[in-house]
């Protein structure tokens, strides 16, 4: 795209910040004066409803089915809104906590590399 | 931090790429071999059992105490912990089916924003 | 009801055992052939779905609208519908798991008992 | 058991009705004076969080470990508790919400037929 003369990207995983994904959803909140009802409680309630709905599209299917789930273009739609809602109540909740999001997770790995050392989990999900 | 005249910023929202937290949670499942275990149904199932955890937190807390949560700095420890845990798997499910997380979320944002129009939904919640 | 003299009461939990409620869903599932897809593993998964669809009952609401929940009869029928849906579900665990649902109630209660000892938790959910 | 010329039966699926379960829940709550934190939405939290932790159960299983799951005595015993938490839960809000599951659960078993024929959906999860 390209408007007077700026090259407008798309957003992408490569070029977009953390910050940038946190304050769309905080405009939006605020479109609509929903920053009210963005207690944690109340989010991570929001987060459970909509991991329990991605779930679901994966409910009853064997492992054949789950297999080839990637390959038809339909489900691979309706994964991502799923998913895009579960990510998008995260981030609210980084805006309703006032916590840097990037920094938890790297934080997270961290202390999950200690947990689990790469030499006795190797190839392992439990010991 | 500096070493060798490189000056070495931390990780934060406002300088991280959601690619950046996507490849670091790649690298981590590599290091162990774990790539085997994350199909997308595998995938879901956790993510609903990190995001009952971090619902944990607040079980039957009342109004008040959820009100005061953010002021007790173990809480957020806590709540930080459990939100990485969801946000981690959620970064595995964009590894496990290739897709970009941020125009994901951004497509996502323009539907809510046509399905919950500004103007009808400026401070409610249901209409 | 009066058939040939037979007085039929209605089913209520006054005169119900578990042990008819298991029997009336595993009728249901073999009328269907569903037996096969009933391996525990799935079955905690729609477990949790169906509780998630009865949690989304109260996606934000307030503690005055919680309060308010039960005098609404169309509340009350929506509550029931997935409440069942959950309920149905653990008796099919019960069915595919071979285990007596009573005596699991029971024996949990008494390991709750000594748990939580009256003395020590009286009108507290945490010490 | 006798006990002075008294036949104490275990109780089983196969001999207590319901309302006995429930019953023995109210008075499990009483003795603490926890009644005043189930309110509906607070308990559907719960039920939620209590499945999630029956679902970890198999986090990460193959097909070959779930069908080789019930095999395991320490499995069973570990899927008994987590299930009895969930219906412990349900039993509550059966209390909380003055309702009667049994014909609750008959009432669903009903309207499942219907939606779901026999004869279309024989040995089929899905149309």
């Amino acid at each position: 795209m390209c408007i007077k003369g700026v090259l407008l990207l798309d957003h992408t995983d490569a070029n977009t910040n953390i910050e940038y994904l946190v304050s769309q959803v905080r405009e939006f909140l605020q479109e609509r004066d929903w920053q009210k009802y963005h207690n944690p409680k109340d989010l991570a309630e929001s987060i459970c409803v909509e991991a329990a709905e991605l779930l679901q599209l994966f409910q009853w299917m064997s492992r054949e089915e789950v297999c080839a789930f990637k390959d038809i273009s339909s489900n691979v739609e309706r994964l991502k809104e799923e998913l895009a809602d579960v990510v998008i109540y995260c981030l609210s909740m980084t805006n309703a906590m006032d916590i840097d999001l990037t920094s938890t997770v790297i934080d997270k790995l961290k202390r999950n590399r200690k947990k689990y050392p790469s030499k006795l989990y190797r190839g392992k999900a439990h010991l």
